[in-house]
């Protein structure tokens, strides 16, 4: 909150002060360097931004009220929800001009109507707020991600969000069937259908998700349900290469059909870094190969077993050399400590120390190669690196990290990380791949994905956010 | 093809017919009006538009060419896959200023992927042809139209187009992973990935997905692939009333998930204009209700037998009152005759003569209410005026055409069609529905959209449309 003896009344950016804490309150109008500082660095601590004030409105009236007087005083405006983004997308720029808009306020579940599918939610709820609304309607809301009691919806749809669950229920742009945005000049676009058909012209919502904020400020949304799974089957294979790996989504898939909801690749060297650094958590067979997957199964029917289906499939793939063996869970602490192997990838990372970071997608028929190729440049590049694989390959979507060599100072490591991502992308590049799977750009890749995009597709870009949002208002100095 | 002696080289749209000729070869540049005539008409035979030629181009490139060609000239294009549009989409305008561009000559399959699970196509491929490549790989490319044999693949992108599974796969629009389209000014966008998860910016290919061609000319495509069903269960059920169909839907995703792949609402006026016109087809049950259900159930395991699956949950729903009877195909001849009953609805329609067509959509659980509501105010409207009414229920989605009473003047029910239409789109509006839900706007719904749409909305599609297109050249007079 701003006093007479710090602003000019009226005037630009301390006038526009005045004006949100007449809007929001002054309870909710964030100037103080301590209040704010939670707003203004992001989840990895990597960016640290300055900003006017957070404000942070109740409700959508008040974010549109809230932006179109930062549009009137020219002031652009930093949307954010939960603050678990791993690219800088919804933290400010340092540069102090901004006015942070926090969405975590707007937290209503508008409407339930399970004869449709679907939920009504603002931006700010919960994940799992959204996913426990879900699940007391006898619903599920397939998107899952680790941050899910922390990150909000609207930041899920600003960037796309993704997860295990996408080879089977797609991204969040696939489980959203409308949105309400306030736009740059503050106006409101209700856009909440919950249509699964409507070819009345340009498909709005789309613009704006995965959009990371740059064209306006998502408010609430309509939201597909899909019916609760009755059972779950979970399996951790030991396979022979990340080849086999791919034959065995193919033999999944032809086998079992969409019951194949996840489907992820883990290297023994993260199986490594997790033993280390929580030695609780055991890979269930005895002599791990240098690549896991970790397949599960879900069935809607209730008296359709999995376990016989899981069990042929399995025995197939092992007669076939697709896999080495395989561990059965059978009951679900068992289910719970084999998805611990991959859930505690990040916790147990994070323990290890600093490494470079890759969220790259390519064709699933391209990974092995993909795999023998950056491993190969990147030892060449440097002796001893440790690389960490993991990640979603029925996506086609890896998470590929590195480490210093053991003893390497980890400063002169980080010094080299450009080099080092020049070498990841510019194989995903020639594999026909993705530099953000599905973090997003914001900041972190703002300027690499130049390098990568074709002008053109630049070019059209910049026309889509010069057509919404032609004084650059929204979310500057992310995405492009 | 034109002469020195008809044209004056070099000059406006003359000369730009000389240098079609140049670039694809006489054969391909038809400006003969008895050549042209098939492509001059669409599908209904609703629209009778003019062109100065139609262009046949061979490949991308000349597409481009072609496309450059026309910008320079500032001469308007109208891209057509196989005309099989229903809303004059296709068709270019009367005033005879556009070059229509063909793209059935670009008909190759370009890639198959297996183990990426997809598929790049060129826009000129027939569906059939797509779906006929994608089983030879033991794949099923889900979409699946009445046109199948003639509709292309370009013309089903740039409408979204969307058909019976629907409710399992999704529309065109969440079958699509890549697009390569030629922008109005003739460059090349490639944005043919065949990716999961790629959130490197705004996902530019939704712009031209339903967008019938209005921001450029769709070339090709990556189209996801699905495991192909092991097994098929189809049954014809009668049900009480809309509201129980809704509800039999419910008990039949919560019971057997997405193995429901189609949901088909029949009423009993469109099963007798069938035994009238067809009356080879007959309905399985003996004495029909006003409604009834074909339910399609799909298995990719092949061991589980979808038969006691289906059989349970539709006695539960006889039990609950839900449903009054139902018949199960126990054969394939069986399956295909209760597919006839709703397969035949356009056939019989159109052999009973004239018929204001509606094709919309509400949200699932409105349907029984805008049935209802819809029927009342058309009677009240029109005495004995006959309502069709059917369609995929399981998208909320209605094809709802009125017949004039019997005996009544067909001509002075035609003139009569606007007011029909408001009533109609009226309560449409009102139950927060679309007036199109998978037929596209084209020329036949342009203007009526203005009526239904915010001003906002219609705003940015325009803004849309002059970022993209703006000297107005692609698809002149459709969508906006």
């Amino acid at each position: 909150m701003t006093t007479k003896t710090e602003t000019e009344p009226g005037s630009g950016a301390s006038g526009l002060l005045e004006r949100l804490v007449a809007l929001v309150g002054s309870g909710f109008v964030l100037t103080d360097t301590a209040a704010m500082s939670p707003y203004l660095t992001d989840y990895r601590g990597n960016y640290l931004g300055r900003a006017l004030a957070v404000v942070k409105p109740a409700n959508t009236e008040e974010v549109s009220a809230v932006v179109k007087l930062c549009s009137e005083a020219g002031v652009p405006v930093v949307p954010q929800g939960g603050n678990t983004g791993l690219c800088g997308g919804a933290t400010p720029l340092a540069d102090g001009r901004s006015v942070l808009v926090s969405l975590s306020r707007l937290n209503r579940i508008r409407a339930l109507d399970v004869a449709n599918d679907t939920l009504c939610v603002e931006a700010g709820c919960t994940l799992a707020a959204v996913r426990e609304a879900a699940a007391a309607a006898g619903r599920l809301f397939p998107l899952s991600l680790a941050s899910d009691g922390s990150c909000e919806i609207g930041g899920n749809l600003s960037t796309n969000a993704g997860g295990v669950q996408v080879l089977r229920y797609g991204n969040m742009r696939e489980l959203t069937l409308g949105l309400e945005v306030v736009l740059p000049d503050g106006r409101v676009w209700n856009g909440l259908r919950g249509l699964r058909k409507d070819n009345t012209g340009y498909d709005l919502k789309q613009l704006f998700i995965g959009a990371e904020g740059t064209l306006g400020i998502i408010t609430a949304a309509v939201l597909k349900l899909f019916p609760a799974p009755k059972a779950r089957a979970t399996a951790w294979v030991s396979v022979p290469t990340p080849a086999s790996a791919v034959a065995l989504l193919a033999r999944f898939r032809a086998a079992c059909g969409d019951r194949v909801s996840a489907f992820e690749l883990v290297g023994s060297s993260l199986l490594k870094l997790i033993s280390r650094h929580m030695p609780r958590c055991r890979p269930p067979l005895p002599a791990p190969s240098d690549w896991s997957v970790l397949v599960e199964l879900t069935e809607a029917a209730a008296d359709i077993a999995l376990a016989p289906l899981l069990e042929q499939t399995l025995n197939a793939a092992i007669g076939a050399g697709e896999a080495n063996d395989a561990a059965v869970a059978t009951t679900q602490p068992q289910a719970d400590a084999l998805w611990a192997l991959r859930e505690n990838a990040n916790e147990a990372q994070k323990r290890e120390g600093f490494s470079i970071k890759h969220d790259i997608s390519v064709p699933v028929s391209r990974i092995p190669e993909f795999i023998v190729r950056a491993d190969t440049a990147l030892r060449a590049w440097q002796a001893g690196v440790r690389v960490i694989a993991f990640g979603h390959i029925g996506d086609g979507n890896l998470h590929y990290n590195l480490f210093p060599p053991p003893g390497e100072d980890e400063a002169a490591f980080i010094a080299r990380a450009d080099e080092a991502n020049r070498i990841v992308y510019g194989l995903v590049a020639e594999h026909e791949g993705s530099i953000s799977a599905e973090h997003g750009l914001g900041q972190l890749k703002r300027e690499a994905i130049c390098r990568y995009k074709d002008a053109l597709e630049l070019e059209l870009m910049h026309a889509i956010k010069h057509a919404i949002d032609p004084r650059g208002l929204m979310n500057p100095g992310k995405v492009l």
